[in-house]
């Protein structure tokens, strides 16, 4: 998985850029459900396993397809997102709705489709008991407070906008079987891209001890545990990736230890990664359209911020490899920028690369999450396109690049006119 | 300028509410444009002073058709601001060219317009000699590097990808000549959001010394120095805004010292403002939808990061007024939130407030620039409308809400029913 490698060569890039002008996304079918194969083989030793894809990872809905036709799952928290789910045909069970701060009208929607409601506060039980009529399966978000330690992404829990209280979790449950209540989920979701895998063993170990004491105190049987996702992917070469068997055997043994001699030992376990599934088998292609040389050497490219957000917003490593220069010694340093008018704007900094001349194709790694979906027209730039490099090794357009006339949407340039008169 | 202000009441906002649901911006024209007066009255002590309003900073038509009508020029740095521009027929000179890693045509549609060109590299002199010819008149951006302390904001300038150095200025002054250009500016940008006023100052201190350092070593003669934006807004209640006519008269009185003994007697001074424009003269208004408490005390509204980012990117403040409770005790202490998946969705955190309950109508302030024109659409969430304040105390929809139509516009939806075929 971090071998950095690319599933196309320059030759290939050179040969679709007549239709498929620079910058945009390339994602590896193949790869992407080799790895999801492994990931639910893995998973599957657990008890009624069932991996619900975060959607906002990557909102396209192609991706989405394959996910789906491959054994997922959908985890929306939006109204697009149901939307998603709706066009693809996915219902019922089969979507997780875990939203917060909610709209009622989303929460009717994803009521309608038949979606597992993730509650992420106690107020929202009455909001939707008195608005819409509680369905009959109702999840709850737990939030530890200072019981855990969240990671430096998702920051401290008690912090943290997310969940219930312990006590509300417990008051929570005995409202939802006063009210007739029958089916019961709890999830959790504490980090966010985390290489720890201690992190995940001690959620499950958290929150199958949060669902015995539920158990205890209040009668109800949790019928699945979701674990929420924050597996991370290893963004730097020399990361390591989270053994996803490791995990899920350690995870098994707890829950042998913990659940299956009690009487919820029928409970079912549930994830929503996004990044793992689909993060290291995306890359955003983009061409050197200048060369600088000030107090530093710059490297142009004809992206940006627009394409690819986590760089400048996080200062977040992605690897770029120069095509076609991928044997070549790095004995230069470059910061590799985009072309917003923002001094963040930089794909990396400082970063030792083979010397690099204008028109070289640069591939950004890991750009399969959290990437496109993230990206703004601030300074009036425009998202790329993207692509599915599918198994016959074929290039398949699954978004158009936005233009202009897209930029301009929301402007109604009559009224512009009328104005411009006065 | 630091009253906080609003010129609008809950009323008003009710009586509106059924056309304009919120969250909407609201933008208070006639003290946007009152302020502009003040500021054009202050600067316009200098030489053939102009102002070109940064387009990026809020990129509305209505909002730059409103600002040219009043006297600015209109400082673009992309196609799509250039579009901004050719729609409300500001063309030639009114428009300052400031980009950079700049694609060819880009530079193609400036020089078309008779944009004047700001070149941010030594390298495009060649660049678009080669490709398109060099116009007429050409500008540099100069980046003064250990020169000079940056902001926080900007950064140290060594470390930023804008500008040529000292020596690629006098080597690129001689080159231009050479090649026939007659006309020449200086430009310079090394301070966002700042709100000392000796660095606008300092910065007119350099860059008058360098207009003179290369008239002596080139001989030629700039006929503009363009001092760049960067004046800040006040947007703490605490917070002391510039003194537009202090800083204007202290530039004056270093032009009296240093430029009109010299040859370069007439030369004129242009500014590219955008935030101290438009910038306190925005709201964002958005409802309260939910209270919630856990460790902390959380207010979730009808606005998220996807209609203003800077408090969860850069943890700016935004001043908050809760509508009709403006003259209440701040005994509460809370976290506004979004309803983004992301914890640091949040436009306050710890903020001292009066007692909010749902319903509650937030205006957010200084909301008008960076704001609208930084939102992005992550987890499927929709930019706002805009609505024009007007001097006659109506309010006018200068940008329509996005819809999920708009979210999906660049997904094929027949190709995804062919792909689900598959």
């Amino acid at each position: 998985m971090n071998s950095k490698n690319i599933p196309f060569d320059l030759e290939k890039i050179k040969s679709i850029s007549k239709d498929h002008p620079t910058p945009f996304y390339v994602y590896d079918e193949k790869a992407m459900l080799e790895n999801l194969e492994k990931f639910l083989e893995s998973f599957n030793v657990l008890n009624g396993f069932k991996e619900f894809f975060a959607v906002k990872v990557n909102p396209n809905p192609f991706i989405n397809k394959l996910l789906v036709d491959n054994g997922c799952g959908l985890d929306c928290s939006s109204m697009a997102e149901l939307v998603v789910a709706e066009k693809l045909g996915v219902t019922g069970e089969n979507i997780m709705f875990s939203s917060n701060d909610t709209p009622l009208e989303e929460y009717q929607k994803a009521i309608e489709m038949g979606a597992i409601i993730n509650l992420d506060d106690f107020s929202h039980i009455d909001f939707i008991d008195k608005n819409l009529g509680l369905p009959n399966l109702v999840c709850f978000r737990f939030n530890p407070g200072s019981e855990r330690k969240g990671n430096v992404i998702i920051g401290d829990p008690k912090e943290s906008k997310f969940g219930f209280t312990r006590e509300q979790i417990l008051e929570g449950y005995k409202i939802l079987k006063e009210k007739g209540v029958e089916r019961f989920g709890l999830h959790t979701m504490i980090i966010s891209n985390e290489l720890d895998e201690s992190f995940f063993i001690e959620t499950a170990r958290m929150i199958f001890s949060l669902a015995l004491e539920v158990y205890e105190k209040t009668g109800v049987k949790i019928e699945f545990v979701n674990l929420g996702g924050g597996i991370g992917i290893p963004y730097k070469p020399e990361d390591k990736g989270i053994r996803f068997e490791h995990v899920a055997n350690e995870i098994k043994k707890l829950y042998d230890e913990i659940i299956s001699p009690s009487p919820l030992k029928s409970i079912k376990i549930f994830l929503e990664c996004g990044r793992v599934i689909t993060g290291p088998f995306g890359y955003l292609v983009t061409k050197v359209n200048h060369l600088k040389n000030t107090y530093k050497d710059y490297v142009g490219t004809d992206a940006s911020m627009a394409n690819l957000m986590r760089p400048g917003i996080y200062g977040a490593y992605h690897h770029i490899t120069v095509l076609g220069k991928e044997n070549d010694e790095k004995n230069n340093t470059y910061d590799i920028t985009g072309s917003l008018c923002e001094n963040n704007d930089k794909f990396a900094i400082d970063r030792p690369l083979p010397q690099i001349d204008v028109g070289d194709i640069l591939v950004i790694h890991d750009a399969g999450a959290h990437s496109h979906s993230m990206g703004f027209n601030y300074n009036g730039k425009l998202r790329s396109s993207e692509l599915l490099l599918q198994e016959d090794g074929s290039f398949f357009e699954i978004r158009r690049a936005e233009t202009i006339k897209d930029y301009f949407s929301t402007i109604d340039f009559n009224k512009l006119q009328d104005f411009m008169k006065k």
